[in-house]
């Protein structure tokens, strides 16, 4: 018996969570939208997915015939056969997905981390929140960054008591299909003001580290990941070995060594390319593991998160508790990992 | 009466500091070195500099005849004239040439930030060491980054006890001239092991930090500036305003608001640019405003580092220093800004 899952925009996370819903047994898709007939819509056909028209509107019905592209109708078509959608919309548009659409048509729906905290009944990461997130109907998995973050945070959790948490955020400008967004060559403080969203973002996935967790960030010109320095003060002593070993034995963390010749992110997904990842998605969070330090009570470590598809489990876990589908968290981990072939 | 300068390697740091010393009323510039016969090498003979073979060999001397480079002879023919050498050479090549030429002639030397701690008698920042150094024959100006740090210390020491420095550096990949190094599209933690250098680099100027910074770094594809984001934990309580106040009060200090359309180094180096810098130069650290902020006994604040030029007054004022030619530090700073234009 596999869930219905309609997924509402099929665009950069969109698509990912498509792929890695069909592979799962237990979930498949009814069908995908689009708002425009672009080359993503036909690969879509191609593919097998059933193709809706995001914007229920003749006239865009008309683009996609008039581009060939077959649809199959518009998302007021499908919607009230779905179990639950996830939608890929961008940012600020899944809010009003939310109201607009599957509120009025009494469907369960995961938005994404652009959304915001408030507009939702919880927020999701696979390690912290699985449980409280059962059952629920409006959920939000948090951003790419944020979801680094509560992996990281949940590994030296498991081995220490986090008195505070300093974090430095090293953004990617943009995605590498992105043609339009900048910078090309300068570091831009985003947000200038410190600290920055990313610290509540976190709590709203783990309220009891209201207050523990500083954040900051700037934007740099580069595409393929997000980088993150880590400074976590702690109760009491631990050794460096206690938590690179929790690191390994978190779900979704992966480490690298530099000295193995991963010396900054573009090694990283070209590790990626070579394992023959679909789009190289690296949907671990990846710590170096030469960074990993401990000095005076606090720990140090850097990471990189791939902005593209460190969600992606995510999304499909959160579909598992909403749906009430396993009620044991690191059983869809785990489910989940082995259908995807990731750690 | 002025003191007679020799820069040895007319590069990136060294053309910058001789039009500085050429400006100033108590020194003057009594050659220039480059080892090979390039535009640098024709554009200091267009500027009215006596220029010098920096490596004594015949057919070096002959390359730059052949160019059509007129010179006056080789480093040897000019060494003993001066009161004071600042080296200019690429990283390493400094502590040769003190071993090899300063030295053997008992010619003072200040060599520059890529040199290490420990080849030099001291190391020098105009607000920190300036008395230390005084006199000393053989003291190395601390690196662009070391240097930011220092002027961002120095402020916030005169408001507050410092009790933890806490940095992040997003170290600008290369500069803007550098055809040649990466990366264009990663960003590498450099070092991957934290702390990194910069924290005992800037405790090699400022001996009570020991212990009490710790900094960490990674590269990125830009060649404008640097960035730092800084933490610092101190005694007691502060207000923003002291803070701001107190940064505002530091020489060489400037501050922009991202409001104003200081969004980015980006929109830093324009401003350098609008107020007709020579080499649209900014020598000053500059400090965002808004990222200034105060949280439990916790100072935070974003910075950028002209890397080119941020290190050029500061070999000015150590000149003065190492030659006895002003024995107030402010004096000298103030003598300095003034003829050079910055803040």
């Amino acid at each position: 018996m596999s869930v219905k899952v309609l997924i509402n925009g099929y665009g950069s996370i969109g698509k990912r969570v498509a792929d890695a819903v069909s592979i799962q047994d237990d979930m498949e898709v009814i069908g995908v939208t689009k708002t425009k007939p672009d080359f993503e819509a036909r690969l879509a056909v191609e593919k097998g997915y059933k193709l809706f028209v995001a914007i229920p509107d003749k006239e865009r019905v008309k683009s996609f015939e008039d581009a060939g592209i077959p649809v199959e109708g518009t998302i007021l078509d499908i919607i009230e056969e779905a179990d639950i959608v996830v939608d890929g919309a961008p940012k600020k548009i899944g809010k009003q997905n939310l109201e607009n659409i599957y509120k009025p048509h009494k469907v369960k729906a995961i938005l994404q981390g652009g959304e915001k905290a408030k507009d939702v009944e919880d927020n999701f990461n696979a390690l912290w929140s699985y449980n409280r997130c059962y059952g629920k109907d409006y959920v939000r998995v948090v951003s790419c960054n944020t979801t680094g973050l509560c992996r990281i945070l949940y590994a030296i959790n498991s081995v220490a008591d986090i008195k505070k948490a300093r974090v430095v955020l090293v953004r990617r400008a943009a995605d590498p299909n992105d043609d339009k967004t900048g910078p090309i060559n300068a570091i831009t403080p985003n947000p200038v003001t410190v600290p920055s969203h990313h610290g509540p973002d976190v709590v709203s996935v783990i309220p009891e580290f209201e207050g523990k967790i500083l954040t900051s960030a700037v934007i740099v010109p580069t595409t393929l990941m997000h980088q993150h320095t880590l400074m976590v003060e702690v109760e009491g002593n631990i050794s460096r070995d206690d938590v690179l070993d929790a690191i390994k034995k978190t779900p979704r963390i992966i480490t690298v060594k530099a000295e193995e010749g991963f010396t900054s992110t573009a090694k990283i997904i070209e590790y990626g390319r070579d394992l023959g990842r679909l789009r190289y998605d690296i949907n671990e969070l990846v710590v170096w593991e030469e960074s990993v330090n401990v000095l005076e009570n606090e720990i140090f470590l850097m990471q990189a998160v791939h902005q593209e598809s460190i969600v992606v489990p995510e999304n499909i876990d959160c579909i598992r508790a909403m749906l009430q589908m396993e009620d044991d968290n690191f059983k869809s981990i785990k489910k989940t990992n082995k259908a995807m072939g990731i750690q």
